[in-house]
């Protein structure tokens, strides 16, 4: 059982297992990939530096720095599922995992579903959380959009509540099996309905439906956080109070996913004042 | 006529500088020495370097990289006063300055005298501000506690309102003139009276006052606010709005001065995210 597990290993990730690791708390990092910063090439405002660094010197020294204190990091490993409350139950490409707290920093959460129809739809036949949602469309017609692990893992929940499934890639390659169910490959022109999702059109063809559930990419800060209960605001930002606390005990979040100033400096500040928020909490749930 | 004069060199003060500076507005940076930070040996915690930095090395980097994007820092100069609301007059050991905008990033103030009746005389014939109070005690004894350029900047304005003036360096060696003035250098062992002020004791001796003004060491980012009647707290920290303004128009805050987490990672992201809020001022003003 972690003390801490954190989903991201960019600034606001390792700023915070830094400070978690010299409070000799317990916690692994889960690092998908270098993030939006691994591609940035010249930065030169981050206070420090004299010379401008790249994003993926500054990520590699962070790992080196974080792991140079002991911390566990575990790269290129993606989580796909978050479940519980406190302990929370994280399932990973790479495993499965137990932690008392969870520290959500993923960076900026994926700009929304550039479709027609996308918008005006939310939340009337257009889910975000097959766990939340499946329930709702018992034996209905669901799409599911997405072509990796992401979508797999969603797929494995709806099946649960109905065998009318129809995979959308949107253009993306497939990447995983569907079982049995039908894939639509071709990019989606526009999602129908009024009152309600009623179906989705490519340029070829319309698809009757009532419900499509996003499952596209890698599941973002805000994918996990509405999958568990807490807010997000319009912006798709992880709502947090003054600790970097959601609304939901134990989970944390900081960086880019909460919104505000998208900025190193910003991230690295969040994480370590996130830190010293979870080594508080821990304290209250452990005595 | 500067758009924004920093006062300080330290992580906040710097990481606006850059901001700022790639803003293409016309700064400058007063830093008196290196901080708090320049005594630190040894900082593990601060995202992105991979061994130690001890803070002098930290203090250099960073003027080195705003120097590199064309930042103008005045080293070793230390600000007296700031006078005016926009424009602001600065006046230093070093000169004098115009400037649109101030932005406070001298670091935690230091802590209050420790001399028994000084908590609950403060504001009771305790003052920080010859400006401010002054004038309540004209032709009143006056002591003021000081030993530096500091002391002698709040003599000069108090000279204006009484001349039975008692300079108290408080076991301090005097480094300025006092012109005719008395000066007494034995510590203060105590602060006299109830309702108000009656006086203070050395060990020796005691000395009927009407009024203390505090000028010791060095002006910090509170005294200069409390002196142009920015809203300090209980704590001694600057506030400011989620923007890093004071109360007064024009007059920003950042880093440890303001209080909260007093770590070089939330000074830096201070830093930044003040700079975005004055580049945006200034753009109000000159318009």
């Amino acid at each position: 059982m972690y003390d801490v597990l954190i989903v991201g290993g960019g600034p606001a990730g390792i700023s915070a297992a830094v400070y978690l690791q010299r409070f000799k708390r317990n916690i692994i990092v889960i690092a998908k990939d270098h993030g939006a910063l691994g591609s940035t090439t010249h930065i030169e405002n981050y206070y420090g530096f004299e010379n401008p660094i790249t994003g993926k010197e500054l990520v590699e020294a962070g790992f080196a720095q974080a792991r140079r204190l002991g911390v566990n990091i575990h790269e290129n490993e993606e989580v796909l599922s978050i479940n519980g409350s406190g302990p929370f139950n994280i399932k990973t490409n790479g495993g499965e995992y137990l932690t008392k707290t969870v520290l959500l920093t993923t960076g900026m959460n994926r700009p929304n579903l550039r479709v027609k129809g996308f918008t005006t739809l939310q939340g009337k036949g257009i889910s975000f959380c097959g766990i939340c949602d499946g329930f709702l469309y018992r034996n209905k017609k669901i799409g599911i959009l997405g072509a990796g692990d992401f979508m797999a893992e969603e797929l494995e929940v709806l099946r649960n509540f109905s065998n009318n499934l129809t995979v959308f890639t949107n253009g993306e390659s497939l990447s995983v099996s569907t079982h049995e169910y039908p894939v639509v490959t071709e990019p989606l022109v526009e999602l129908l309905g009024v009152d309600s999702l009623t179906g989705v059109k490519t340029q070829a063809k319309t698809y009757d439906l009532d419900a499509l559930f996003i499952a596209a990419g890698t599941p973002s800060a805000s994918d996990f956080a509405v999958r568990m209960g807490a807010f997000v605001n319009q912006k798709n930002e992880i709502e947090v109070d003054p600790n970097f606390s959601t609304n939901i005990a134990g989970l944390y979040a900081a960086g880019d996913c909460i919104g505000g100033l998208l900025q190193i400096s910003k991230a690295v500040s969040d994480g370590a004042q996130a830190a010293l928020a979870i080594n508080k909490y821990l304290k209250t749930i452990t005595s």
